[in-house]
């Protein structure tokens, strides 16, 4: 794997040695000035990552219906201000559910002493009587185990001990993250623990979304750290293992949040709309810094860089920073609903969620054609490593309602294989994310969006959806589902 | 660096290669036949991996003074016996700390918002005050470097925000730990952070040992995880920050423990000893796998196996497993004063307390001629990656107090690579263990033990060691402080 690039001379060389001919007076596509201007401009002035500082380290957390989301919205709609882009606020019903003080531990037995488990509940969790639940483990590797095993689940702690090793198997294991506690407690479970979604574990759980079913019952649910699960497993070995839980979380009523919309008008034909997505809010460990402050501040940017282009792009750059992507969705669902009038004008989608990592290359989901028509304009990304159309899905849970109206999806890869090392915990902070490589994912995201804005022809659009892929009604629809490609 | 060995036909067959040949009537040396049975054994029967999962999954945590470390004291003395390995408990006084509950924050302000600090209390601290300690954090990087500041660190909290990132940069980090709260103190602080000795970090704090001046005040301290210590630099960048800490810890009165001390005796000079030395006493978090329960078991199984040998050894094999390393030396220090009047027959003494890692060689502290005693014997460890003497001082904490008398030291080196990933934090546990890593050293120990019984020379003492080396009176005595070599 190629070592992260620094900001040489010599790379900005490289990126500027297109030939600089003047701009004809009609533009008819992306122009090497405008190239040399987004790319040089992201990878040298590190304003993406002074604005991550300002949202991490500054603000912190974001969970849904949080003070925390309330300081983030009226910083992002200041920042816009700052740049001089065009910003406003559009209103969503968010969850408000808080995690209160949390422990578990497996009670001492004559095989073995106590030990404290390290967990968090997960989102959208019930809690835990005040005097905690205590009750036998069984361990199962899937949900189609806890059905196999019949009778056996009855009144016990369901642990979900999955196998995820690499960042590819958490589509799989997220399954159970989100599911398993609605299986169990049908079975009869009266608790679920899922072992932490993680690529690197130091005793470091890792929460995340889960939902019941409407109308099963609701048993608490918490994600327990690697080592914990692991530890569960070799005491199961030798014979029967109690854990107690004490989850304070709760819902409490649904909170007024917006999402935040910016754009920068397209002076030839501003109602068609390319959409830069990423989500606002955050889990409330960590600061959110790759989960999704770096998609933010990298969208952000390229509205923010492509405002300052004179002329503006042919079509409309519009950034969306959703609401409640985490625990709910209803940010990327009110923005569907709220602009249904005009999705077939929207030309391009494309969400930042996988993290602040060095660009690969782009993705598309369109039709046929999609890729011919993107691939040329590439090339100012080859110095960066992400000059090609790579393989792999585009899109993103917050523009996944914009799949029925055909909207093609765009992705900037990252090289998210580290993402869930930190994805949804207290470790991912600022310093996780690399400066470098932040500035170099910006540039390409930049770049790719001015391409979409300008180039002459639109993206075919996808052929329509399969049935299973399409939003089902809002009580069974994949609420803190796995993401399409990488989460 | 070589890949981890697996324990092959391949590698067995390679060991065992050595010519078969019938042990003479009258020994005269370490002998083939013994290095297939203790190197074959080590490799083969798993014994010190399931001895490890006794220690830290049966019993877990066992800081001085605590139930779990009285459960580790029985157990140990409980698995000797069914090893047929002569065993005693010899007294030793012990302080007893209690962790209590304990939490950090830093307070917003008009620049951020507020950030839960992820710490831990330092073994030996006094705490706060119920309500917390609020202070203004000042950053230094030295114990110097507060002198310089003079009236600047009156009322503060000390951060020591120091650079460590490889294992070799423990020993310098380590006297910021030890003695930074005392040297912050003297200049008028009211409490003391420091960042965590630690080569990875997932939010994860390390604590560790300090000591107070006898006469100086007692300011609370911390470990703050890395990403804490980063994120306080980075907030001290932009003006003033306070910081909020709970410390519910405290220091009750020394409590009864004991050094379990077993061995082999010698068949022709019982009285000439080879020590083996680990220390059972862990921290309060994680559970001490590799410190030191994987340095226990390996002298436990060295025992257990040279135990089985017929005839046994020249000279005796005496297992100490030292009781209170981690917070006072005390097991240490009352094992040379009850065996002053014998430290002059110890011929050798090993301390393993660097981890459970692939061994890499034999270092020797002893006077000139002591590599060329041991080379030659060393060669059923090649295979192994251990076959040569390596450089580096050979020593360990609690074997420390043995040099005045001058007792030759002999060290398994480790690949302490990884070992500050976990050391003295919560992942400290089983699953961090590889077990095939465990048994390559647990050979090498078993091993160079035997050879030390065996050989027909013993080692030639080391110089009298420099005034600087020799312990100094008990209240001034290193306490805590960094380990000679891979501490
Ligand atoms: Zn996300
Ligand atoms: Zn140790």
């Amino acid at each position: 794997m190629p070592s992260v690039l620094p900001l040489s001379a010599a790379l900005l060389s490289l990126l500027t040695a297109a030939p600089k001919t003047p701009a004809p007076a009609a533009v008819t596509g992306p122009s090497p000035q405008v190239a040399e201007r987004l790319i040089g401009a992201a990878l040298t002035e590190g304003h993406a990552y002074a604005r991550l500082a300002e949202l991490t380290d500054g603000i912190g957390p974001r969970l849904s219906g949080s003070e925390g989301e309330k300081a983030a919205v009226a910083w992002a709609k200041r920042s816009f201000e700052a740049d001089g882009v065009k910003v406003w606020l559009e209103p969503v019903k968010v969850p408000r559910w808080v995690r209160g003080t949390e422990s578990g531990r497996v009670p001492g037995t004559e095989r073995y002493r106590e030990h404290r488990l390290a967990l968090m509940a997960l989102g959208g969790s019930v809690g835990t009587p005040a005097e905690g639940l205590t009750a036998e483990v069984i361990e199962v590797r899937s949900l189609e185990e806890v059905a196999a095993l019949g009778e056996k689940v009855k009144g016990k702690v369901v642990l979900f001990n999955h196998s995820m090793s690499v960042a590819a198997d958490y589509g799989k294991a997220a399954a159970l993250r989100t599911r398993g506690a609605s299986v169990a407690a049908k079975a009869g479970a009266v608790g679920m623990l899922v072992r932490s979604l993680a690529t690197a574990s130091l005793r470091s759980p890792h929460t995340g979304a889960m939902r019941y079913d409407e109308d099963g019952p609701r048993i608490p649910a918490a994600a327990v750290s690697v080592e914990d699960a692991e530890l569960l497993h070799r005491l199961l070995a030798g014979g029967p293992v109690k854990v107690e839980l004490k989850l304070g979380c709760q819902t409490l009523p649904d909170a007024d949040s917006f999402n935040v919309v910016a754009e920068v008008p397209g002076r030839e034909k501003p109602r068609e709309v390319v959409l830069l997505g990423a989500h606002l809010d955050s889990w409330d460990v960590g600061t959110g810094a790759h989960d999704d402050g770096a998609g933010v501040v990298m969208v952000m940017e390229a509205a923010r860089l492509i405002g300052k282009l004179k002329p503006a792009p042919r079509r409309t750059v519009r950034v969306v920073l959703f609401a409640n992507e985490e625990n709910g969705l209803k940010g990327g669902r009110a923005y569907a609903e709220a602009h249904a009038g005009e999705l077939a004008n929207h030309v391009a989608a494309l969400e930042m969620d996988a993290g602040g990592f060095k660009p690969l290359g782009v993705a598309l989901r369109a039709g046929p054609g999609g890729a011919e028509l993107v691939a040329p304009w590439l090339k100012p990304l080859e110095a960066l490593g992400a000059g090609s159309i790579v393989q792999g899905d585009a899109g993103g849970a917050d523009i996944s309602p914009l799949i029925p109206a055909r909207v093609p999806f765009v992705g900037v890869k990252v090289d998210s294989s580290r993402y869930f090392d930190v994805h949804h915990s207290e470790a991912d902070t600022l310093d996780k994310v690399d400066a470098k490589e932040l500035a170099q994912a910006t540039a390409a995201v930049a770049w790719v969006s001015y391409v979409l804005a300008e180039v002459p022809g639109v993206l075919p659009r996808p052929e329509a959806p399969l049935p299973a892929e399409a939003p089902k009604a809002p009580s069974a629809a994949p609420v803190g589902a796995p993401k399409p490609s990488a989460p």
